[in-house]
């Protein structure tokens, strides 16, 4: 009796087919040769349906956070879908305060995606990983017909464990605190964007894609009473401040003169109509806290290689309505929304 | 000022757009519609970007399992993509020996999917969820262009808790372990086929799609001693075994006899050239503990609704090459391998 006979992968010149996403032998040569030798761990190596972890230390809470990675082009300047889709998950743990503990990370292939994209995709995954110090414990691969997808969506899932005592929310900004953020602002977004475009600049615009525990572990141990840190990635700064101010129940004013924009953001914004406000970050920070520790968290913030452009930009304010308004450099107050119509798709 | 205007969401006639994933108002009107009021929990509701959760009990392990989901058709008989990616998530946590706890949910959504069927899609999941006991506690949603996807893609994350001292895994099988299946084979996945292929029976073929941490509990009270647990989804009895079998280093002999099948898919795998050991199940459990404990583990299986078939179907063997064979019956061996090449993509 004789076992099926199956190819080694072609790793430079093969494609996915839907036998990788079939259950066979294939889908577990697949897993084998590129997801378990990038990812290698304890967990995974053992092969189960999911991976047996140890839990939180006592007292900690869970924290839970899922995306889905759709962005396009798949690879851009400063990062591509694979970092991405680690750096966006293991932000929103951060966020909440939490330690990341393990990613779990879903694939969903195009027949006939490069095996070679697929390869380097998965190592800029597995070296983010490695980075943060958080590994990838399970996952699940699917594949698609052509034309029924397009080329490689991520699902990242990051669980983490918030010391006791830590409560950080959107729902925790009150009047009269201030508002930091932790660099220049619409950063990522303008790289996909200018790379769709094809705009050439002096230099390229890179995304600013990073893994923001470190920072936020700094920033917490020096001002362990900040109420509020949000990462605002779709809808950027706009849409972040709108929710927060609605969670929260407060106005927000921001002074436009403080908020950093790269100078050449703000160039291709302005070419493409855009607001730098609305436009996406995926290694950015919003803080709020009590205005009397804002020095102290900027100075956090400061010393942090993620956080060297850090700005105080607004502060909290009581307003019934919970407009977010910005103070005009020219001394007038424009309304920041959140986008309502159709704009910037896929860009995460 | 006046912020921006925007209709309520049509949802007898209107359709997923581009804006629904952009981050901004139509975002938050979309999950507010559709995800908030079926999944309504305290979690979801406090709107941040992961959820914050009570941790596992003292001295119990997490458990972690994700799952892509892309079934194609979206719905058929005895179930649809929505009940399917909650009850295949929580049976990979189940199979651990773990309690489910929580679940997360991302979806990848095409332009032009029909708002009607995504809130059809979002209410079976949310009653599956319900009857489960386990909460969808926080989700993503992106929106891809028309043509790069299709319709609706799921992934969904399940986390658990491992009592003290549970131990499950598919490298736990000895030679003379008894191997058990909860219930006939091949229903999930001819139920997709038949409705792809537009085969008529005298009555339809439905999927067993269904939640088996119920049925584990049972079954672990019963037989405590139990070594391996698997659901054998894409790739059927025959790759779970076959996996199984790699994992432990053993062999495992079937009796072909003893395997349930219901009548009708068997026609229909003879009519499509398909082998019933090869198709997936979303609602069937194997089953692997030493012999003296079958009778046992058989009877609580029997006991629960949705074990009423079950069956010892094999033994664990001495096998330095790890087959899977099959005694026939006509009292012949057969090798029970698992697919080599492409067959029943998009089952799950």
């Amino acid at each position: 009796m004789k076992k099926a006979y199956i190819r080694p992968l072609d790793l430079r010149h093969g494609t996915v087919d839907l036998s990788h996403g079939g259950g066979g032998r294939a889908m577990v040569q697949l897993i084998g040769e590129i997801f378990g030798r990038a990812f290698d761990n304890e967990w995974l190596r053992r092969g189960d349906d999911g991976a047996v972890l140890p839990a939180p230390r006592p007292g900690e809470r869970l924290v839970v956070a899922t995306d889905a990675h759709v962005v396009s082009p798949l690879f851009f300047p400063g990062g591509d879908i694979g970092c991405l889709c680690v750096h966006g998950t293991l932000n929103d743990v951060a966020v909440m305060g939490a330690r990341p503990l393990y990613l779990a990370a879903s694939f969903i292939l195009e027949e006939g995606f490069p095996l070679a994209d697929l390869q380097r995709i998965v190592a800029s995954m597995a070296a983010a990983a490695k980075e943060a110090g958080v590994p990838v414990v399970t996952g699940d691969t699917k594949v698609v017909e052509k034309g029924k997808g397009d080329g490689i969506f991520i699902t990242t899932t990051g669980i983490g464990a918030l010391p006791v005592g830590r409560e950080l929310s959107g729902a925790n900004a009150r009047p009269g605190d201030a508002v930091i953020v932790s660099g220049t602002l619409g950063d990522h977004g303008m790289a996909i964007m200018a790379q769709r475009e094809n705009l050439a600049f002096e230099s390229e615009i890179r995304s600013d894609t990073a893994a923001l525990h470190g920072l936020i572990a700094e920033l917490l141990a020096a001002v362990p009473q900040t109420r509020v840190l949000r990462d605002p990635t779709r809808g950027g700064l706009a849409a972040t401040l709108n929710e927060i101010a609605q969670q929260s129940g407060v106005g927000i004013v921001l002074d436009e003169a403080a908020i950093p924009v790269d100078p050449q953001v703000a160039a291709a914004c302005e070419f493409l109509g855009l607001d730098p406000l609305n436009i996406a970050n995926e290694g950015k920070l919003i803080a709020i806290c009590p205005a009397q520790f804002a020095d102290a968290l900027l100075a956090a913030l400061r010393a942090h290689p993620l956080g060297t452009r850090a700005a105080r930009i607004g502060e909290v304010t009581v307003d019934a309505q919970h407009f977010v308004q910005m103070k005009t450099a020219f001394g007038g107050r424009r309304m920041v929304d959140w986008l309502a119509g159709e704009q910037l798709p896929r860009i995460c």
